[in-house]
């Protein structure tokens, strides 16, 4: 990047914030924005919470992404574990930390896609109701978002709801964001663009979508247990079993269609292996006591005992461990 | 630190998680705690929601800080700007970005003391309603917390409603912390702790406490600004100033107790400096209609025209500016 580029350094913060703000602005209303000691939020009986971080080089490759797809993506998982519990998203916050040599507009920009998804996203649009500034050492940079929800007056969705008998359902894609970063790290070119299968699977692995309106509409149609798909079929699915004490019977039948429209951006093998435990996908995963509703596909059943099995197969919880070297 | 000693990528995230969520565990009752997509939360019509972040190397220093001084500091300051809504407290929501070599205990620790000042914190104590870690770059530790309140049925304090004639009021203690620091900075030990004002001083810069419970009774009393002293009082009373439209005339006089205190611990000079610039002490400075409530104590009128003064001569904010270089 050349040298004359504008650095975090050579602002002040207020000249930052006051650049930053109206691009964080709109979506619902709040009785008080950013810019107080504390936002204020118009607020339902119970209000649903959650936070999810992103750190440069760990969750997101410059090379592969730009400010935006990491504001999309960021926006994306948090406001799909809100949509998850059967709420509504309504707001995040944010806190950047940030190397002060980093440039002010990668920030910039991402401000920008930020409030620009975010006034665009679920039910009725979600606020950027605040946000922190903080400077890190050499090269890092480290986003943390928390996500808030209204449940409209309904119970909150557990993953614990399941009972024998349920129906599997899944809403949204399965394996497109795994495609894609086998795609990225068998060298595809992340911002070429022809229009295909690789497409959308890059397309969902750097800006993920998620079916946020879905969460509120599977909680009204009566489902029993929902998660967001974030660590892989399989590993969220063995959530759900052993949060319910059940066995979720996955039929393999039903997740071909899947597998097949992958299987031309990454093969056969890959295309099984990315339905069954690629990550960050952001669907939702939902049992129903009988017939799902529009828009949701049966995978299986609920019975009796624990794990994940496909056509009856046990299956290990595959997917990513923060921690574990 | 001995090479046995447990790190994070010897503990997967669910053993760590299964370690950490008892330590975080009671305060107010939630429907649904962390352990979900999300939390859920019981809230009132208007809910208030902030967040900050604290980084290893910037924040705090590790020869002077240990993890339950971080946990006490993160959650004093968060909790703090939610006071300053005229709010209570009711829970955080809090993400920890680490380095996997970091050492396990370190983070356990600090779990144990938030948890335990969450559950004493503000008039109903405060629940730790969800977390998140990921894995950072070697020697990096980033905290970030977002926390909420409740108004309880009560208009939000506003930086912007100072008018004319109102008293300016404090409630805590001024300078303590900008001394501790300027003590740590010449060399003070930190763990030394005689009886004295010197170790006052130290114990409000590593582990500083808040007058919580006084945000929501200065809203009841009729407060017409407040704002929470994180960045000195002159800077955060330009703050008020700016927002309201008005001047902050301070007394001198009425600051004199606080700088007399601190002389013996810091020296004349340095204890005027610390009262009026000092930084993160988390006090309360809140103007009133009238006479300001019990516990809080009045150290200047509010005017028309704009800035801070002192005894009539104009002050200059001070403060910190987190990346100015």
């Amino acid at each position: 990047m050349p040298d004359r580029q504008r650095r975090l350094a050579d602002v002040s913060e207020g000249a930052l914030l006051a650049e930053l703000f109206p691009l964080l602005r709109g979506g619902p209303a709040l009785p008080v924005g950013p810019g107080d000691d504390a936002a204020v939020l118009t607020t339902g009986p119970s209000t649903v919470a959650t936070t999810d971080s992103m750190v440069r080089g760990r969750d997101w490759l410059d090379e592969w992404s730009g400010p935006g797809d990491v504001a999309v993506k960021l926006l994306t998982q948090n406001l799909a574990d809100v949509a998850a519990m059967g709420a509504r998203p309504t707001a995040v916050l944010l806190s950047v930390v940030a190397d002060p040599q980093a440039p002010a507009d990668w920030v910039v920009e991402f401000a920008r896609v930020l409030g620009e998804r975010a006034r665009s996203s679920g039910p009725q649009g979600v606020a950027v109701a605040g946000g922190d500034l903080s400077s890190a050492p050499t090269g890092v940079l480290v986003l943390s978002m928390t996500a808030l929800g209204d449940l409209e007056g309904r119970p909150p969705v557990l993953r614990s709801g399941a009972r024998p008998g349920d129906v599997v359902a899944v809403c949204g894609t399965l394996g497109l964001s795994g495609a894609g970063l086998a795609l990225l790290e068998a060298g595809a070119d992340p911002h070429g663009r022809p229009p295909g299968i690789r497409t959308s699977c890059l397309e969902h692995h750097l800006r993920p979508t998620a079916p946020l309106a879905e969460g509120p509409r599977a909680a009204e149609a009566g489902a029993t247990s929902m998660i967001d798909l974030s660590d892989g079929l399989l590993r969220d699915g063995h959530r759900v079993a052993e949060a319910s004490g059940v066995r979720l019977a996955l039929e393999a039948g039903a997740l071909e269609p899947h597998v097949r429209s992958l299987a031309g951006a990454v093969g056969d093998d890959a295309a099984l292996e990315c339905v069954l435990a690629g990550g960050e996908e952001h669907s939702l995963l939902a049992t129903f006591p009988g017939e799902p509703p529009e828009g949701w596909a049966a995978i299986g059943l609920v019975e009796t005992g624990g794990g994940v099995t496909l056509d009856g197969a046990p299956q290990q919880p595959r997917g990513w461990d923060h921690f574990a070297s």
